[in-house]
Parts: structure tokens; sequence; C-alpha cells
């Protein structure tokens, strides 16, 4: 009996009929020479550029996520990062790097969770690279454009007085991560909406459309996102802006569903918020309202008066209330 | 006694250490944020880019290589994709998957090689991602800018008539990896010019800064580099411009270079002529005079009328001197 063209591996069809496999699952135009040629927008628009590896069994694992699931998490991660400049995504570049036996279906599977996840954005997968490895390993670059003349959102914007606000969940992918390695499997994990919900978040985060465009044209002053856990991310930007940022704990306090989960787990859900990261939340500031979509979670402060030669002599730059957060860690990748 | 720096691995210094090394190594002030913002190079300037991914024990050894070699290798491979769409590299991204016992200086000799072959073409390295593996995997993406309305330098665009031309040596990474087989450690390669030359090639391949650029400008017809093998290269091209393209042997015969390395090996050189990748030798075609730097390797011709049901019932779209060559194969990345 013939072997169904759905289990053969990367193996059985080679490089050629890898990459074919790819474009075919996500198709475009601007594929398939040395390199991808991007029309410029407008006058002046610049461009921007972040990419993320993602590691089998460290940042995603294909026994409880679907090959779509990882491609939308990839393409998530890079967005959030594009987003985060305030810049929109125009173009994915996938390198993989997979063990001979990986099925093809997987592959495809991934190019097709990368080229649905870009779609409603107008972005496309536009080129890549495949090489045998023995590990599964995803590195996404994702482009951007900024358009207009205005600066970019950078991470080190915030100013004393300005307004922290943040456009999406928090601490819900660490929720989902909890579930899955409680559970063991994920269709071990209880037929309850809300947990199946969070479970979902953690393999397949989503980000509004638009969200980080919409901060830069309204006057947000900085912004980044919620990629390592909430304290670890806002230090960065608070030590890279100068400013102490104290949030709200009203504000970002464990949700309904966290709640929940935490209830079955029997956990402390605050520890997913603090630090639990992958949830891309957009994070940032401003001097204005919140735009659409964006809640207040705090405000940035003016850093007190220390020793100048003890750099700026603040251990912490990340309060909530006023106080030392209970959890300040996060994800680290090394 | 204190661990020498030098000596720590990046278990040792995490992640931010890690990366504080790597922006050492190869710093730009472009990096450091969520993504880089690469400033338009003119009105209507259009981006370019392409990725790459070398695997330690696959495209690269560290006993044979320093990993400031390996730097330039994955910089010349991707700005040979860059010039090759007669674009100039403007940015680099480097995603990197390192097992934990690396040491830093590793980490950082890749950074400064990448840097440092990025330099001569005014390119930095605009940003990355670093994560632990089982392998010591490189993503490099490569970006740049397509100046002025004329199109970009495809692979499609060779016609019948059309002169083949190439700037560039053609075997010698081949050759170089021969040696480096053959005597089992690069030290153990005899202390012969000739010899270190052709395995310094294969480490550490370069590309002479705007080669592309002036093809482009001068009319060149199609372009494409040689990095899986001459004859499988300018298939993919004679294929998707969909013309037969035959090589002059008297042009494209082994130099003296490869002829020594050749008698030392007791092999036959034209194996690496035909068969061998990773010079990233430019090779194109053009209706006009070869510009600087390039030399005539053949000429583009018509396909034979054939049965349209068969495709273009071509089975061989590469001859020398008008036959079919005695190596069609090529390197292969799975």
């Amino acid at each position: 009996m013939a072997v169904p063209p759905q289990a053969r591996t990367v193996s059985d069809v080679g490089e050629a009929g890898t990459i074919a496999a790819i474009r075919a699952a996500a198709p475009s135009a601007l594929n398939g020479d040395d390199a991808a040629v991007l029309a410029a927008a407008a006058p002046n628009a610049r461009q921007v550029c972040t990419t993320d590896i993602l590691v089998e069994g460290q940042h995603f694992s294909l026994d409880w996520s679907t090959p779509g699931e990882v491609g939308t998490k990839a393409v998530t991660q890079n967005f959030a990062d594009i987003q985060a400049m305030g810049a929109r995504p125009t173009a994915v570049l996938m390198s993989l790097a997979v063990p001979g036996e990986t099925p093809v279906d997987v592959v495809r599977g991934i190019a097709r969770g990368i080229g649905t996840a870009a779609s409603p954005w107008a972005a496309e997968l536009v080129g890549g690279d495949v090489v045998r490895s023995t590990q599964l390993i995803i590195s996404l670059t994702a482009l951007g454009v900024l358009a207009g003349p205005d600066p970019a959102l950078t991470i080190d914007g915030a100013a004393p007085g300005h307004t922290v606000i943040a456009s999406g969940p928090l601490g819900h992918s660490a929720a989902g991560l909890a579930l899955l390695r409680h559970f063991g499997r994920r269709d071990r994990v209880p037929d309850d909406e809300i947990l199946q919900r969070l479970v979902q978040w953690h393999c397949a985060p989503t980000l509004t459309v638009g969200r980080g465009s919409v901060a830069r044209a309204t006057g947000a002053s900085s912004m980044t996102d919620n990629s390592d856990g909430l304290i670890r991310d806002v230090t960065t930007l608070a030590e890279r802006s100068g400013v102490i940022i104290d949030l709200d704990s009203a504000a970002i306090e464990p949700d309904a569903d966290l709640r929940h989960a935490a209830e079955v787990l029997d956990v402390d859900p605050w520890t997913w918020v603090l630090g639990g990261g992958e949830d891309h939340t957009l994070i940032g500031t401003t001097a204005f309202q919140p735009s659409a979509g964006y809640r207040t979670i705090g405000r940035a402060l003016r850093v007190p008066d220390t020793d100048p030669n003890v750099d700026d002599g603040v251990e912490q730059h990340v309060l909530v209330d006023g106080a030392v957060p209970a959890v300040t860690t996060g994800w680290s990748s090394l």
C-alpha cells in the first residue's frame, strides 16, 4: 500500500518538496526569489523589523499544540513587537530547522498557521529557509511599516505623570500552561469553557489588529508587550525611560477566568499575573486618556533623588500599590 | 580561583548577559527596542529581505571555523541574496539557538564576525533573539534597500541570446571542505598558501561590496548566487526564466588553485566546480557587455519546441558546451 501523502516526512519529500508544501500552505507572490521585495507603502515610510525564535519543548510542544497554533503563536509574538513600535506588520520570513522524521504535515500546518494569523494584517509569508536539525526550531522575522513622519513608539518614552495603559489579558498564557502541566495532556484538561479558553490562549494567543498603531496615533509615549512577564517587561520599560512605575492592584487583579483556574489548581493566580509572560498584551504609557481598547493599570512616577554614584540607585523600578511586588521574576530564555 | 570571563558559558551569564555580549561585539544604536526602525533611504525605496539558517555540523563546524568566520559566512550567504536582487544590504537580525554550555566567547565571536562582515556595507546588526537548544543554530535575516524606480534583479529575467555572467570563484568552497574532510583538522591541512586560501574561503567566503548593485545599474536581466552548486542554481535560474543555459567549459574550468588542491587530494576538480555550492558567487545574465568585475561563462538559448502537455518538455535546462554536464546534483538542506 502506498504511504498516504499526509504521512510523509520532510526526509521523504526533501528540500524542494518541503518548500513547495510551505508555499502552498501560505502562498505569496512575493516569495520565490533570492529575497523578497516589499513595496514602499508611502514616501518616507520607515521599515521596522524584529525576530523571535521558538524551540520545541521550550516555547511550544506539539503534544499540546497543533502546528497551526504554533504558527499563530509565532506570528503573535513577532507582530506584538512590531505593534509595540506603533508600526503595521507587512511581511514574515520563516527559518525552519526540522528533524528529518518530521511529517511534512507539521511543516504545512505551521506555515498555514502563519499565513492565517498574518492575513488579517494584510501581511504575507514572503520567504524563508528550511534545514535539518535535531530539534524543531522556528525562527520568524517580522517586518512592518511605520507610516508618516512621527517617531516610533519606543520603550523609553515614559515620563513621570504618564498613565500606564494595557490592552489584553495578563497571566492567561501562564494559567493555560499551568493547566496543561497539571493535567499532563490537553485532552485531559476538563471540558470547561474557561479552562479551555486559557489553554487555547497559551497555545495560540492573538492580537487585536491595529491596537498598537492606534496608540501611536493617539499620542502614547512608550510601549512594549508582555512577553517575559508583567513585572519584568514593565521593569525594562521603566528602567529605559528612567521612571518608577506604580501599578494599581485593583486594575491588574486576577480576573474571573484566572480565579476559576486558580481554584481548580489550588494556586495563587497573582503569580500568573505578575510573573507570567507570553500574553503579548500591549503595555505602554500616555500623557492623555487611554485610547480605545486600553485600560489604565498604573502611573509613572519620578525616580527619587539618590546617590549619583550608584547608577540611578533604584533597586526596584516597578511597584504595586507603592510596594515591592510579591513576584519580580519572569521568563528567561537561557 | 575565579573562572576567567572568557570561560563562562551562556548558562552562567544568562539571557541578559548573553545579549549584552552580543550588543557589545556588534554595536548598533538601532538595537534595543521591541523592533528596529530603519530609515527610508530615499522616497519610494523598496525594502528587500531574506533569511538563512545555519546548523552546526551541517553548515559549519566550530572544530574547523572560528566563531568570527561563522558570522562572516552567515553574512555573506544572506548579503549575496540581497545583492542578487540588485539591492544594498542595510541591516541584519540574528536569532541564535545555543546549548547552555556554549562559551559566551563563541556567541561574542559570532556577533563580532557579523558586525565586521556587515560593516563595509554600512549595514548593522539591529536586533535578534537568543534561546537555548541542543544544537548551535544561527538564523540570520538580512534587509536591504532597492533604490530608485527600476525593477529588482530577479531570477526569471534571462532571455535567449543573453550572456551568462559570473563574479567570484566557482568550487573553491567545496575544495576547502574537501581539504578539511581529508585532513580531519584545520591545523593538519598542509601549510601551503593555496590550500590555506581554499580552506579560508570555505570557512568565511566574502563578497565584493556593491557587485550586485552594479549589475542591476548596468542592465543585467537576471541574477542569483551560487549557494547550492553551479548546475543546480543555474538550473533554477534557467527554469524560472524559461531558457536553456549553455555554459562554456573553457570559462568555468578549474583554475590553478582548484587544480593544485585536486592533485593533492587526487580527485576530479570539476566535481567542485559543477556541484559545489557556498561560494556565493553572483551569477546572472545580461543583454549587454558584462559590467566591471564580471566574466562571461555562457549564454542563454531558446527552449526547443516540444510537446506542450509535458511541462516545457525539457529534462535538462543547463548544458556545458551543448551537452549534459557530468554533475547535475548539488547541496540539499534536507
